[in-house]
């Protein structure tokens, strides 16, 4: 595999306020092309620290490409820099300065004398076109390396990627890539996860599949690299390998989201869900409505913060909020037939829990959390946990698995341990 | 000012699943004891390339800090690494293996062989102890300039930095520091905010003063460098002078966001408040519950994404849905003050608008939004607003200003233009 070093240039993204985005889109996009990043860097607008970068990123890798630092100010270096290193000269490119100016021009505007800087070109690097700015980028072939320069507007530096650099990088690549699949898991742990899939683990053990603990989901990330069709088959396979363990638990691959998942489960059967919020305040609603065409299936929902809406709106009985309290399996059963029968929904999911940091007792510590689902035709599920994490992680978990809960029950697959 | 460089080494820092996010924190704790980031670099788990990285960044910097890849694991070799680049050899301490030994043994486990490794000590660095874990850190002086090589797991590196390297770096800067302070505006943008702060940001030209535009807010952050007492003094009185123009448009300071600040003036006035949401979907009612204790003064929501939701739960007329539509400032008003009403509150704030990507008309495009809160008094705050942006942006800037118009009504500052 061809090896690769991003440099990202900008002494704002050194300080606390602005962050470097541009690497990690960069990154796997070579990724894609079956090149492997050996290392990334950030350097400021300084033409020494620029041009040593270069030198250690060239040594290190095969492609270097650079994103940021042929804006048309003063402190923007990297041309000079890149011509410092490769001592290759500029050359003020007369055609170039005509053509912004004409671009200028176009849109009513007159073209500053520092943008001329920009049609400073490196002698002997061939000059990618920017299609959505003025500053173009470079690409410099020595020694059987290439060094790429691009512009830090993330807009720029991606179409120019998208429509020059990435095409070649995957020619001279010999045609490998690499495929990615996530397989998304609600409702476990990563250790319950792990355990099922141990022995599907062991025998992929030679390709990189990884693990990752996200809030309220377990992921899979199964990653196969060779010629585009090679690689695409051992995906699969190692696809059906994982699903043959892990079955309905997978909810969704790759950018699907819990949400959308249930959003589009509620679609397809044609059902619609109302819900019946209080630890979560609002963030389950929130979370399927995030969804464009929501308004299909979700009717609405209650925030039943205090007490009194619990009863008032939902008509959670005296006697339930007063013998079992308003965080009980009791509670959560009557919040969600309450809701389903108000808003006339054919289901409705109702949470209530302690969130924190205050309200716990020795009986429901903070993180005690119920949830329960009324579906059509009497069909309830009712599930109590204790949930680890600080206010945030309890609130965010509890929404995910309200949502989990709601999918199990649509698949009608019983209920969740 | 003194110069810094931070490495975080790490292989799986490189592709795609997950982040560096350790050298951001350094980041901002070195600024703070006034030295100057000049440099970032990932770097996998390779000895060559962690040796190569330290000689650029030691060359570039006064100070040098790697974190990461001092595991038990063959494929840690920071250590190794800084022992080649230095050119000093590494001992294995015997007292720290048996340390370990006991340290493994009073959580009822028995030591692992490989972890032997971490007892490798660079000859003529100081140790750093380290209290949360087996791995400790090293300090390395060498012409004047410092290597601190610590661990990557975020608790261990912050506990070292936090209690050796943080107040030994800051004593040889001479007691330089850096103070920030962050300004939050909402419900303007940033051009506006400019042309407010033109002259101000002229006065403070040589301090930094940045403006960032947040979803929902605009930033502005004043940083001061000196003795603590005079950039203190000097923060002060750039804040003061940015107060005098900005007045009550400064909804709050550095880390306090708009829900916490419209919590504590509700808490503050002994006032409650209930939500009528639409196209938000519970995103306002989630952003209050976030914060802690908001049970004290918000008694719940109302979700109505469907129409029949509107007229059963809040009482909005068929009148205003038909003629006037569910996304008109009629409805809004209608919405707050049903949800007032029938949450008993004191205050109420509803939102209906049109989020996209579908659903807008040539009257109503994507966007439009309407707000309205409803208080003691009869006094109310009705507004119609056309937002930028995808769904997202739509969204979330919309629970923000409605949280905007509750403050700016607890303020009795007469409504918003």
């Amino acid at each position: 595999l061809r090896k690769a070093a991003i440099i990202a240039v900008g002494s704002e993204m050194l300080g606390p306020l602005r962050q470097d985005s541009n690497s990690l889109w960069i990154g796997v996009r070579l990724e894609e092309i079956g090149t492997v990043v050996v290392r990334k860097a950030v350097i400021g607008d300084d033409i020494e620290a620029i041009a040593a970068e270069l030198a250690v990123a060239s040594a290190a890798a095969d492609i270097v490409i650079t994103t940021g630092g042929l804006g048309p100010t003063a402190d923007d270096v990297t041309v000079a820099a890149a011509a410092k290193w490769t001592g290759l000269p500029l050359e003020r490119s007369a055609a170039f300065v005509e053509e912004m100016r004409r671009r200028f021009e176009l849109h009513g505007m007159r073209m500053p004398a520092v943008n001329e800087k920009q049609a400073d070109f490196i002698v002997g690097a061939r000059v990618l076109s920017n299609p959505r700015g003025t500053a173009p980028g470079f690409w410099m072939e020595r020694g059987g390396k290439d060094t790429v320069i691009l512009p830090g507007v993330p807009s720029e530096m991606k179409e120019i990627m998208t429509s020059s650099v990435l095409p070649e990088l995957a020619r001279k690549g010999g045609g490998v890539v690499s495929r990615r699949r996530v397989l998304r898991i609600s409702g476990m742990g990563e250790s319950a996860v792990e355990e099922i899939v141990a022995p599907v683990y062991t025998k992929w053990k030679d390709d990189p599949v990884t693990i990752l603990a996200a809030p309220g989901e377990v992921q899979l990330h199964l990653c196969a690299t060779g010629a585009p069709e090679a690689a695409q088959e051992r995906l699969a396979a190692m696809e059906a390998d994982f699903r043959a363990v892990l079955g309905a638990r997978i909810y969704g691959t790759d950018e699907e989201d819990l949400p959308a998942v249930v959003g589009r489960l509620l679609r397809e059967k044609g059902e619609t869900l109302a819900l019946a919020e209080s630890c979560t305040g609002g963030m389950v609603a929130s979370l399927l409505t995030d969804a464009p065409g929501s308004s299909n299936y979700f009717l609405g929902g209650i925030v039943s913060y205090a007490d009194s809406a619990k009863k008032d709106w939902l008509g959670v009985s005296e006697e339930t909020l007063s013998q079992r309290g308003a965080v009980s399996e009791e509670a959560a059963r009557e919040m969600a037939r309450g809701a389903r029968s108000r808003f006339g929904a054919g289901m409705a999911a109702a949470v209530t829990g302690i969130a924190g940091p205050d309200g716990g007792t020795p009986d429901k510590p903070v993180g005690t959390v119920c949830f329960a689902v009324a579906g059509p035709g009497g069909r309830e599920t009712v599930k109590r946990r204790r949930v680890p994490g600080d206010r945030a992680q309890v609130r965010r978990w509890a929404s995910l698995f309200c949502l989990h809960l709601v999918r199990r029950q649509l698949l009608e697959e019983g209920s969740v341990d």
